[in-house]
């Protein structure tokens, strides 16, 4: 008989992406042993997270000051929006250190399947962001998946009145990719937008 | 950028077994998007445990009282006692409901490449418990790995003298397991270790 408390917190912790409960029975043993070095300092900083993190009324970004420091930064670039699927999107963006501009976080895609509709993504607010004015360009970063393109396709035709600017990422070959492994859209977009050496 | 509360338990959960950054940073994610169904709980279990888990004096075992249930359990047999490497190890016994002893948890096995001798391990303990009388028989439970092995012999001579019976478990072909994927060593020792049918 396992103690009922541990059972509680395996079967919680097994509930997280990317564990289940051999990996998370792992996960408390190991929190348990190292009680002092890991435990204590990484349930003191969960719960901080939990009770100051809210979410950006401006962007739709993680903070724990609303609105978010990237909205109020007066370096970043303010007449630029990029929009993404995701925070995990918008902290892919940062870690690269390739975007100056401001963000707009949808919360998710379009997807019938899913029964997710433009009303249940933060989509007026972009909308209200865009016909505020001062906006010169908006980037839809959305993922390259069907659910995803059906989205930027969306938003193409709601912004278009707008007299904003609108661009996607462009696709290709991966920096770092061989083309041997690459699958047939990526190889025919990486050809049709060939461009002169 | 990205909030340094978030970075910190970002860092902090990727330092458990089987996660890794990215997967701590869904997992955040998750934990933030699902606050009051899964953040809330999860932080007051991990609280909980960290505070309330200690080890059991008599065998090792983890449990909120100390001695654990699995020691003051009448039904249990306290003549035979069961002794394994890791708490883990005992939670898959227990799991498997397939011993009604006791246990004994050495905690780590004898490793001179780690550093690890006798005197880390919880075996002055397994030595007072058979002198005190009362043990019938001590199964050496540990690993079929060399470290495994070796703590097994240790643990094996020291107890020679004291007149309880001392076993290991059996070596053989896995329940459900096929042939043509065993390695030679286990093959080995079902084939020697053969029964009349």
């Amino acid at each position: 008989m396992i103690s009922p408390d541990i059972e509680n917190l395996i079967a919680l912790l097994a509930k997280l992406p990317g564990l289940g409960p051999r990996s998370a029975r792992r996960a408390v043993l190991h929190l348990i042993k190292r009680r002092e070095a890991l435990g204590a300092p990484l349930t003191k900083a969960m719960t901080n997270v939990l009770e100051t993190v809210k979410t950006c009324s401006q962007c739709g970004n993680l903070d724990t000051v609303d609105p978010c420091p990237l909205c109020t930064d007066p370096k970043r670039d303010a007449g630029l929006i990029c929009v993404v699927e995701d925070v995990a999107d918008l902290w892919a963006l940062e870690r690269a250190k390739v975007f100056q501009g401001r963000y707009h976080v949808l919360g998710g895609v379009l997807s019938a399947l899913d029964g997710v509709g433009p009303e249940d993504l933060n989509i007026p607010a972009l909308i209200e962001r865009t016909t505020r004015g001062g906006i010169r360009e908006v980037i839809l970063a959305n993922s390259a998946t069907v659910d995803g393109q059906t989205t930027a396709h969306y938003l193409t035709d709601l912004l278009a009145g707008s007299g904003v600017e609108i661009s996607e990422l462009a696709h290709g070959v991966p920096v770092g990719g061989e083309l041997d492994y690459l699958d047939d859209g990526t190889l025919g977009a990486a050809l049709k937008d060939r461009r002169p050496v």
